[in-house]
């Protein structure tokens, strides 16, 4: 069985045929170009398909199933793309348009949840029924996993863990309230905090370590003064994973998940992430006796999970 | 169908016969005792179920099944109650201990799931299949309902709404972290404001209407004030409200439901707790995008929600 696996962005749009075992056989990415609009960009999604199916000698009729992950809103019952800001697709459904392409089974749902399920089906959260993904990227976004089935809220307008309070009145939000968690907990604001850091402490190693990076202070900068024993450089880590682990904190008082899946750039960090997360998971587990344990892990289909997680939408084990 | 609900507090035990149209029919409480221990605590509470029977005329062949709210944690998959420390349990099979009573069904759940449960099938969450049920008591607990059916996380240890974080560093909270929703959101948080505001505001009403209930401030203090124009008891009034909506838009991002219910004490308040608590939601929900409304509304069963919500646990339609 092959499906078609289509992880859409803001930049560029990547599409993959995969296996009924997970496996990625081949992909390519074409611009998004979303200014000429949905139509044109389903033709040029349609026409890299088969471009993908020519390259292993296989047609049309080879494919089971087409899965679309899309970076907004989506109303998975209905297949109804709700809004997609970043592609300026609003009330679409996208679904009919492929269907003018394509014959077979093709489902829609949001980017996020797509990487979620990627990672329940195929990656670190196979052995697990109950799953909470939680990706630290431009914002903090994540996938929930209740008992084997997506969780997306009543018209899939849940799931949002990035927009939890951590802080009553604290940073502002883009989703207009103060203080959510993706404003301390996203990679973006491990930046911020880092700037703030050296701008405090002129002495710090970060200087020479962005310095070194072109002059970009990133994800990194403070992770790796810390490796170099930079206190500034530690106390923004350390600062940083605490904010991590107050939103797990919070998710694990409403879901109880077997495992939080962390997804993103930062879970390069592995274990400097990791480890002191899940003493705080620990520690705060046997303090309130909420139990059972509750383990911390890394995504493992890095950047493929898009793909991967895409095509898991058509594949039968979730249907 | 006749069937009992046992609602089991620190001090009494409340239990009464429903019909299957969620109609009590007849209710007794006895002391709790719980120093005597949980198998003589069965047994009177199986006594008492007897004396109702026989009181309407019907003997056990007549009861259709037992449900048991307990004040604690219950894995209601494995029917046992991991922890109820207010009456002395712990790993407890109470449903094993009732079936030397009685032969037929017998479920045991958490006593704010049960309540949820008798507000989604007979209360205010009739026409909803997607509630969160939040209690603002001496703590905050709660319950939630996902597609027709209770959600209780994974070995029934999540949905604890109370332990949502509020503010990082906050406020102790008896769980062994800071500034936990329930330590804003409860009466006791709500009692905390108002003795703070009176202290710093020693002109305000609400020291008269303290004085007249006996010196006692309570979760009305505040309200009564409000009520007579006391500026600072409009304050406290304000700020809590606030409090509850900043938790309960944590939940609308996480959960999504059609509906938030509210019970406990301060809900007699009912307009002046969910008219603005309303506005607050709807603005958020219009602000971020994140639709469709959820409406707020207060709990219908009032203080009878334990004993029938513990009816519903064995009630054919929740089976």
């Amino acid at each position: 069985m092959i499906y078609a696996g289509i992880d859409i962005g803001g930049m560029s749009i990547k599409i993959g045929l995969v296996n009924e075992d997970g496996k990625l056989l081949i992909s390519k990415s074409i611009l998004t170009e979303s200014e000429k609009g949905y139509a044109i960009m389903t033709t040029n999604m349609a026409n890299l398909i088969d471009e993908l199916l020519q390259e292993l000698n296989l047609s049309r009729n080879n494919l089971s199933g087409i899965g679309i992950g899309v970076p907004g809103t989506v109303d998975s019952k209905l297949q109804i793309v709700n809004s997609a800001a970043n592609i300026g697709w609003r009330k679409l459904r996208i679904v009919d348009e492929f269907k003018k392409h394509f014959s077979c089974n093709i489902q829609v749902n949001n980017d996020a949840n797509c990487a979620c399920l990627g990672e329940y089906v195929f990656g670190g959260g196979k052995q697990y029924q109950n799953i909470v993904f939680v990706t630290l990227g431009t914002g903090v976004g994540g996938g929930i996993i209740i008992d084997g089935k997506l969780f997306e809220g009543y018209c899939s307008a849940g799931a949002e863990v990035g927009h939890l309070l951590l802080q009553i009145d604290g940073y502002p939000c883009a989703c207009g309230r103060h203080g959510c968690w993706e404003q301390y907990a996203s990679a973006t604001a491990l930046i911020r905090q880092t700037k703030a850091m050296m701008q405090a402490n002129p002495l710090s190693k970060m200087h020479q370590i962005a310095l070194k990076n072109e002059g970009v202070v990133d994800g990194q900068t403070a992770f790796r003064a810390a490796d170099l024993g930079d206190e500034a450089g530690a106390e923004v880590v350390k600062n940083y994973i605490r904010f991590i682990a107050e939103g797990l904190i919070s998710l694990c008082n409403l879901f109880h998940p077997q495992v939080f899946i962390l997804g993103g750039g930062i879970c390069n960090e592995k274990d400097k992430l990791t480890v002191p997360l899940q003493k705080h998971i620990d520690d705060y587990i046997k303090i309130s006796g909420f139990d059972p344990a509750i383990k911390v892990t890394t995504a493992e289909l890095g950047n493929k999970a898009g793909i991967i997680g895409a095509s898991c939408l058509v594949m039968d084990k979730n249907a």
